[in-house]
């Protein structure tokens, strides 16, 4: 049986994630019912059990959203889908839970070398994640947060075999034993009583994170509680923009960061992989090749005119449009949003330095 | 390399812990300094970095005094050197910090299926605690603490290797592993600036539990804050009355525990092993054999007049005193003990309470 290390940038075969570990697709009546185009355009692409929340969206009943962010550098657009996903779910009325895994980045993540430099990007990721349209109360820090969360997480320790875990995963250190523990912790706790109580829930994840939900949802059916087994939802990993790379912060050529300049944006797009014929006559003649392009793939991710999109995808692939006329448009069009997003986040600044440094209040003196 | 393992009952040969391991005699004049038949009797017997300790007694500086009980069950005398020993520091002016570890002893222990139960037991063992002489103010209870301590634990779980983890305890499971960073948690919170900040701290421990001080030792080092390595002094544990057994609850009719009848008192101390000879004739002419009974074990660890107790074991040695006679004696000094415990026990059971039940808050509604 194949292993997925969830920790690993790498890409993986997201074909045996549905062959072998059971990822469904999404019916189409779903993908009308959120109504996104995340969806119309496939970027989501799997789902468990998501019956029980396309249920509730549609009955106008409760469930739970919940997802999260390792805050380990600067936002790119590869963290942006599963932000976006949640807010779709948030403006369908789900009570939310938006994790920033302070804890994780710090215990599995080698260059996060303390705790206060882990907070520290964690309030610069809330920054970003409030100007991208979510509020102050849909966010929990994982290391100011309630003891009930805490002793959860261990007492999910008590339900899972070193066994089990070891075949999920492989073998993994203490540091990753403990981010994971808090992830399920993160996933499971709003149907704690404390909480939202039994709840259908949802949670958004990047394809390559599926072990988690599988053992969570193993763990749901284990612990002395009454909870619905929760449902996920599964994005696509955005690729990065040179060939053969995944959009992350540790191949900052290869992403477009939240922060970038007009000019880095503009650098960047320049020198990204596209699908274009080796001189422009031919390209006229035999049409571009959008399907392996990076830039035509940040456009298919963030750009939110469907329409205009596929006019510029079927005007590529016709050879009618080349590859500098779709970078230029590419960088003017995340150029506009990266000047109005980097205001908000000016804006949002103090609001997240308050949720991370203004909760904890010395104990003893 | 000999390997503990923390979680058993099972006796161990504590000669290894002084040859291989490293733990220490004690001095005399620290004997003397802590003042308390637990080391006049030699039932505290070792020690790791005591000078700091000894330092800080003299000279009037604070120190930590840090240990704690995973509430399993109803508490016997196997549990009162330990807090005795706590109280020694308590009198000599520690900031105290006594732990309840209810998600401890939820995930490593088969008997507690829930946490709702490891905390009725809790509850029960705080009033038993308040009722030996520990204040409100020194008890902490693992489920229901500052978020500060439980992220201590997950930064923990960064800076310990699994290879290292499992020569230290040989294979365990998670559930064990998220108790032992907690225990961890425990040991060194106290000395993060939210609490007391770098200080000399001492734990008193059953010497089977040296392999967590340990590795705690090892962990102040590593992690990114300015700590003392920690201080410890360990406990031998007491038998059970039976022959060849640890007081352990367990085996209930080895064990007195602190809620027992004076019937059950009697019926046990009058089971137990001692070390008298086949006839009361034979024990006139050779003496008895103290050394190896399990009663005067028990008026070694509690019997508070040492006068009397080498009185007691000097007639027995020498034939002028017989079992019976002894077992007479220990069950009504024991009796006379619980009387007085049980009847404080009663007044401490709603602090006790409180402290369990009295703290969490609903959160979202």
């Amino acid at each position: 049986m194949q292993k997925f290390d969830p920790w690993s940038s790498k890409q993986l075969d997201s074909e045996a994630l549905f062959k072998e570990f059971g990822v469904s697709q999404l019916k189409d009546s779903w993908k009308k019912l959120l109504n996104h185009y995340l969806l119309e355009r496939n970027i989501v692409v799997g789902q468990r059990d998501f019956e029980k929340i396309a249920n509730c969206i549609k009955k106008g009943q409760p469930f739970i959203n919940i997802t999260g962010l390792a805050p380990s550098g600067n936002m790119h657009l590869g963290h942006k889908a599963v932000i976006d996903l949640f807010l779709v779910f948030k403006n369908l009325g789900a009570r939310n839970y938006f994790c920033i895994a302070d804890i994780e980045a710090y215990a599995s993540r080698e260059n996060i070398e303390t705790m206060d430099q882990a907070r520290k990007i964690a309030a610069n990721n809330i920054a970003h994640l409030l100007a991208l349209g979510l509020d102050e109360e849909d966010i929990y820090l994982q290391s100011c947060y309630e003891p009930r969360y805490y002793e959860l997480a261990f007492e999910i320790s008590k339900k899972i075999t070193k066994r089990a875990f070891e075949a999920t995963y492989g073998h993994v250190d203490l540091g990753k034993m403990g981010s994971a523990l808090l992830q399920y912790a993160d996933i499971l706790h709003p149907q704690l009583e404390d909480f939202e109580g039994k709840m259908p829930s949802i949670t958004p994840i990047g394809i390559d994170q599926d072990p988690h939900a599988r053992i969570a949802r193993d763990v749901a059916k284990r612990l002395p509680y009454n909870m619905e087994v929760p449902s996920f939802i599964h994005i696509m990993h955005q690729s990065g923009l040179l060939q053969g790379t995944k959009m992350s912060s540790s191949m900052p050529d290869s992403a477009i960061f939240l922060n970038d300049s007009p000019e880095v944006v503009k650098a960047k797009i320049s020198n990204a992989f596209t699908g274009g014929r080796e001189t422009a006559e031919m390209q006229r003649k035999l049409g571009g090749k959008p399907e392996i392009c990076k830039v035509c793939e940040i456009l298919k991710f963030h750009y939110p005119n469907t329409q205009e999109l596929q006019e510029i995808v079927f005007s590529c692939k016709k050879g009618a449009r080349l590859c500098g006329e779709t970078k230029k448009l590419t960088i003017e069009f995340l150029n506009g949003f990266l000047k109005e997003h980097q205001k908000k986040v000016k804006e949002k600044e103090p609001i997240a330095t308050k949720i991370v440094f203004g909760k904890r209040k010395k104990q003893k003196q």
